[in-house]
């Protein structure tokens, strides 16, 4: 059997594999063939075992695994702004409430492509999205040849898509369903979070995420309301709550986990349950700041997420992980806490092993999924270049990013994006604002 | 006499003239007549009373004052990421006094604009920097005709520079003889903080600044460590010493202010004193959170900066709003804490009243300088709108800003630099870097 051949190479100054070995390439890059990766190398070696791929070369270019948003609710993108630096019930009830309120399939499908054409900007290849008609958002992600993990959020209050609550679990069935063997798309099971999910809800979510093999997605230890919640209902915080139901282990994915002990640390470390740390949205929403350091020290897998974008109010994981290195040294008041290369693991193999992908996705290595980027090194602000890692979380930004490919399909070449009409999506999304702003104002 | 000629008009979706009239204007514009700004309206008005003008006509752009960046040592654009997540006297000793003490003129005039190169294009019309070889800070500003303040760093030990410390006040002084009236340079005092600065130094300067009218710059209340130094000195925190020593004033920008006590920011507020608060570096070196809402509550004039690339590691005014407004609120444990609309006045009006300059820049007023910038809100990221100072302050980047215009002149078009040949600042920034580089490894 002849060795596979390669369709396309990204080569440039720098290939960041991300491996273990931590390995740094110059004049390096990446051979593709179909939807996986085949080698990656220095230019000459590529050059010389696959002559007849296409070359897509960058030589200002770093190379690098594209970058894993474990904690979204995408369709949340035509919020943006719509509220902001007000107390958290009256930005609930006065805003998000009405206009979630109102949601249909075809304004989370929109919303979804929006969050997804600045994702696919900004260098994220694949995201976990917990959200209203979840069906539309992996409809939306599977147009966008973006690699996604979607949920059907439950809770026990009626839902504008599936209305009552009893019906929430046959949803989350259907979407199983619908989506088995996508090669891009993979369904999760979402409960809100323990102060919106019974006691029998969170369980009978737990057995439904065993029998299939799914992650199991809970927003879990946000903030300081949410512990006060969960002890007056159960006496006991929400880590502990669900420790109590059996219901942790290692498919499980805790988004925020800003309220942790350090008993609650160690447990969730002993049960292999794996964190989305949000910084930004914990910052705005004055929730807290996440113990990290102390998470990676237990051995906790962590990978950085952006929340909602009405709670952020942006899903550029450069900007993310920018804040998440700094506002980590601040909590620990030490400068040598959350180093860029511990911070840039979070967004990209961590990442891939919070959603139970490592095998897939996170690295650049031969076999797995080709989900790559190039980040164009020729600015001032990455100029000059002492350590890559250094500038891609200090000092770039979303807008640096070139080319993306994901399952090794071209998707941004040159910052115009090749699968969405990004044009007609960012019209549909104005006129959407301009009635979701009619909606507000009562009118 | 007739109403003066405008010569461009820069006009689009929206104008936010930041004035204290809260405008925002839709479908407007600014007139600009040499290097003022002669008229902010709609657009009809502007092409009816200006129709001999260049008509520079973004459709989804927004006008807005150019950023003002408060706190910068540019030429440390050299040192980004040279070494970072390092411990502070690890990070100073091994890695930064090295490369400054080998620095000349020539460096410090590549590193600046080399940073303002990436200043203008994050959409920074005025700067306020103190380093090494001011007047080289200084050619390459009025080169790249950007707006800045600029003072030689003073302390007890022999500069690079001027040699002995007893030869910095002459050195100032030169400064101030060659700037003296330059449309786009202001000479400052700036001694670098109380613990590297003697009493008599520190009281020396203030003379100095009394007499030229200038600002008294200087690092303040930055960290615990200075705290604890100044203590054990003085007997007295760094803000009681400037006080015993007679020093503070409304000419003093103090730089960070992290560490206040609650009769520290009376003080400052009655003494009228103005603070660069810098939040990015301040978390980046695990110094703290200074406590903004509280001094901006007492009526203290907080302007934004973002310190040197060594510490930050950029100069996205953008970013360090977004950073701002969020940690506040942390700090607070108040989402309503640091609004968009206090983040963005503190870096466009506010910077203009710390740098002594509301009477010509921060906002957009007939009879101002012409400092304005046009952000691209033409993007996923942007759309849609329901609050444009919303989007500026927590989801717009500087590379959304197309245009700028500094004293009337168009240093920006289309993101292309007009000023700077930047291809030879990228190309000589690197060879420099390749230099330090060998230094830093001892080779
Ligand atoms: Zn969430
Ligand atoms: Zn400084």
């Amino acid at each position: 059997m002849s060795a596979p051949t390669a369709d396309l190479l990204l080569t440039g100054r720098f290939v960041l594999p991300m491996d273990t070995k931590k390995t740094v390439i110059k004049d390096g890059g990446a051979a593709i063939g179909g939807d996986t990766l085949l080698a990656v190398d220095t230019t000459a070696e590529l050059l010389r075992r696959y002559p007849q791929a296409e070359v897509l070369h960058e030589p200002h270019g770093l190379i690098m695994p594209g970058l894993v948003n474990v904690h979204t609710h995408a369709a949340m993108a035509l919020f943006r702004g719509l509220a902001d630096d007000l107390p958290l019930m009256q930005w609930l009830q006065d805003y998000i409430f009405p206009v979630e309120a109102s949601l249909t399939g075809e304004l989370v499908y929109q919303g979804s492509l929006l969050s997804i054409c600045e994702m696919i900007r900004s260098g994220t290849t694949s995201f976990c999205d917990m959200y209203l008609f979840a069906d539309e958002v992996a409809q939306a992600a599977a147009k966008a040849g973006i690699r996604a993990w979607v949920g059907e959020v439950l809770y026990d209050f009626p839902s504008p898509n599936y209305g009552e609550s009893a019906n929430g679990l046959a949803c989350t069935k259907d979407l199983f369903a619908r989506w088995r063997n996508h090669p891009l798309i993979t369904v999760t099971v979402d409960p809100h979070a323990v102060y919106t999910c019974s006691p029998d809800l969170l369980t009978e979510l737990g057995g439904m995420a065993r029998d299939e093999g799914a992650l199991y997605v809970i927003h879990l230890a946000e903030n300081a309301e949410e512990v006060r919640i969960c002890r007056e209902r159960y006496g006991c915080t929400p880590v502990e709550h669900l420790e109590a139901l059996g219901l942790l282990g290692p498919h499980v994915v805790a988004d925020h986990c800003v309220m942790l002990t350090a008993t609650e640390i160690a447990l969730l470390a002993e049960r292999g349950v794996k964190v989305a740390h949000c910084p930004e949205s914990n910052l705005k929403l004055a929730s807290g700041i996440a113990p990290v350091a102390e998470m990676l020290a237990a051995g906790i897998t962590v990978g950085i997420g952006t929340d909602g974008s009405a709670s952020n109010n942006d899903v550029d994981m450069f900007g993310e992980m920018n804040t998440a290195a700094k506002i980590q040294k601040f909590r620990c008041m030490d400068p040598t806490a959350m180093s860029a290369d511990l911070t840039l693991t979070a967004a990209t193999s961590g990442g891939a092993k919070v959603l139970g992908a490592e095998a897939c996705i996170g690295s650049l290595e031969p076999g797995k999924k080709a989900d790559c980027i190039v980040v164009d090194f020729d600015q001032p602000h990455l100029t000059p270049v002492y350590h890559p890692i250094s500038h891609l979380v200090y000092a770039a930004r979303g807008a640096d990013v070139l080319h993306s490919v994901i399952n090794g399909q071209v998707v941004m070449r040159n910052r115009e994006l090749l699968t969405i009409d990004e044009k007609a999506v960012l019209a549909h999304a104005a006129e959407i604002g301009a009635r979701f702003r009619r909606l507000c104002n009562g009118g």
